[in-house]
């Protein structure tokens, strides 16, 4: 077992989820979402308990799901409403396991462990993609890979002057030091580039000329989440790693949903505060990151196939790596306690 | 092992049989099939016994087949008739595996388990589709389920309703009473609507006025043959259940074989003795026939797949279902009586 | 352990490896190779030693590979160069497995095994691929088998008759008395075929008339390579099996390289010593010789695939097969004394 179960996953976007059921399969789990008419949104597993029939192909009647092959409808609880043949005594406690759903900061998130625990207060703090005064959008892909093959990525910047070097690659990057440490569940890898001069993209966000300090500043939340705070400030503003919101300032958005364990579904996309009355911007940035990302994929589903061609070699990590070997050991250590817990 | 060996399965149409070899794997064992020059058909393995190339690429030279790869021929009877180098004598006892067939109610039945067994009075008897005044035609499909399910299908005709609603699904049938009962090895399930108005497709049967009996009868026969008769007659008439040849009957046809334990071929069509002369309505109605069954392979494929995805889930059985618990609780009582004796 | 490990196997034709990487797996090993600048070819295992990623993905510079993910430098040894980060110091011993290679008669020739064992001397002489007078030509094919499957076809051509029925097969070689022996590690399997009317391909080749002696004589070289010599010469030169360069001939080359247990490289080609400056001969010639070989991919993609869906047949040999059963025992043995050396 590779997940962190008793965890808040993101399951889809908010705007994927409506009245027709969204089929999903989250870690290892299938399952399908659907809205109530309060646009509530329910999950359910995605079989129906008469005869497995995948609820998502049925038909959504009011808040309840009518299963399609003989028509057993259950409510947005679960709880069989209904028998195929109306007459029938409903059989009791006849019903379809649903899950813990809350929606926030645009995403619908699933707490795919045991429900008591489930706590909207342990959904990660994602505060940029909902608060007043930014602009937060993004993209879905399927992604055939071990989701912490993902994190490892995300959370070793380097890799971007070689995989995206068409688009967002810059030799410099390689040259600014790094430093990695652990906060708690979290880890946090800061690159603070001081007094260099912007490059375009953020020279154009900050419309003034100068030297500005430049920070990157990944940030792993369990159980798969990264997000990269991000941003420029003149020199003259006296931005610090503690306090830089004097400039311009995003937060790259990434989270890791596994599939199985060879896949996963990845949720990105970025939180602004500048520029946010710009649609264009939106837009063009998006298909910009989208373009990106699917540089990754190429990358991460070649490893994903190597790794299982070369099952006499391992993973190494050097220096550079750092954040991501810290994120496993948490992913471990997790995983462990789970365990040893359940026997 | 889920399927009963001493049986007699459909291994094809008739007409799909002829001079050149058709290739087809039953209860797991690749054969083909190809007619004698006095159109009896033989049914062998498909390897040849030297390196094991399928003998359904091959040539057929008057009643033998000669292997595409080295030229060793065979007869009929599976024995070597010729080997590669024309001179070499052939090796004594050089076979491939024959099996028993036989041609009835416009299939090709092969047995496939102990020849000695093999009885052709044991073929199911598939009246309507041979007798005098009774016309049948129908259609063959690959399905990727276990065969079992497609007879849980037809056992519980309530699921029209919702798979078929654009065609032959009618929400009456929900609110007609069913009886299921086992008469030896043969499930029967009977719905029987008194004195109600046609639907119609059997107004236009009958040709004419009035209120009408309607049957629809299921009947399990193993190891996986499902027939159904169908009709109405005017009520004046008198039908009964035990007898109702008074007005406008037909039978729908099912032979679910057994490819792997995933896997099936389906074999479906309907036999009638009304409008026997009107080639057209044969035409018209397999086409309407193969659309509804075309619904229930998408349903019966995504459920197998369900299957696989949801270990942890049983199918469940109500009161609709009865039909198919019985067949399979037929079936399995005959495959576990066959483990014993080879045991 | 079906394959020889400590031997030379053909990986690639030698115009096919040149500047930029090309991926192979070879015996279960995933490789690539490419040229230094010096054109001597480098093979290294097809995976990054830091992250996996498949090296054949990265950016030569120099003599080095640069993996495309990270960045990490590796020479031609498969030492590391540079780190990911440039002023990292580099990680003592780190490298990607290297491979012995040997550039000869046409091919890029690769040892698996174990390296101190590695003797150019020990490759086959293939000569008429790279002699004075003659000229080489040919192909390369993936196929879906086992490569002893395209042993046992080449040792036994009595199968052109059939699976090449259109193209190169002739009833007469049917009759022709072959003669199989062993010699050491090789098998050698004889047909000569005296005082007959040449064929019109080799008629063309001789350019002249009357009776010939034609032979074809199959030779097995471990671990898998078939070199079949054939040729005519008019009867009044004398040929013998001995001594037969009186007339037209020609070497057909045929390397068989594992890549699975159940897919294989087949490199093929055609050398000659007659018409040598006709470049149209050449080239029409590969053109057939291709043609002919994709009949025998055809056949044995689907002998392997009936192996696997027929478990419970085994192989049979005949005479006719005595030159591909004796090249399996010799293959056997290598294995078996390889494992008990390791044990």
């Amino acid at each position: 077992m590779t997940f962190i179960r008793n965890a808040w996953y993101v399951a889809a976007w908010d705007q994927e989820v409506d009245r027709s059921p969204l089929a999903r399969t989250i870690c290892g789990t299938p399952m399908m979402f659907y809205r109530r008419l309060d646009r509530r949104v329910v999950a359910m597993r995605d079989a129906c308990p008469h005869r497995l029939l995948p609820l998502s192909m049925g038909i959504r009647e009011g808040d309840s799901i009518r299963c399609l092959y003989h028509g057993l409808k259950l409510g947005p609880n679960g709880m069989a409403e209904e028998m195929p043949l109306k007459d029938d005594r409903v059989v009791p406690g006849l019903c379809a396991e649903t899950y813990v759903v809350a929606e926030k900061h645009r995403f619908v998130w699933v707490w795919v462990g045991e429900k008591e625990r489930a706590d909207e207060a342990l959904i990660p703090d994602l505060w940029p993609c909902s608060a007043e005064g930014w602009v937060f959008d993004g993209g879905y892909s399927h992604v055939k890979c071990d989701y912490r093959l993902m994190i490892d990525n995300l959370m070793d910047l380097t890799h971007e002057t070689h995989v995206h070097s068409g688009s967002i690659g810059q030799p410099e990057l390689m040259e600014a030091p790094i430093t990695t440490h652990v906060e708690g569940d979290r880890v946090i890898v800061t690159r603070w580039m001081a007094g260099i001069d912007a490059p375009p993209f953020w020279r154009g966000a900050l419309k003034q000329e100068g030297p500005v300090d430049r920070w990157q500043i990944c940030q792993f939340i369990p159980p798969s989440n990264v997000i990269i705070d991000v941003g420029v400030a003149p020199v003259a503003a006296g931005a610090t790693i503690e306090k830089h919101d004097q400039g311009v300032r995003g937060f790259v958005i990434d989270s890791m949903t596994p599939e199985s364990e060879g896949s996963m579904h990845y949720f990105w996309g970025m939180a602004r505060s500048f520029d946010i009355d710009d649609v264009g911007f939106t837009g063009r940035f998006k298909r910009q990151q989208g373009g990106v990302f699917a540089e990754d994929v190429v990358v991460l589903e070649a490893q994903q196939r190597s790794m299982l061609a070369n099952p006499d070699l391992k993973l190494r990590a050097f220096n550079i790596d750092q954040g991501g070997v810290r994120a496993r050991q948490i992913i471990d250590r997790i995983v462990r306690a789970q365990m040893e817990e359940q026997a």
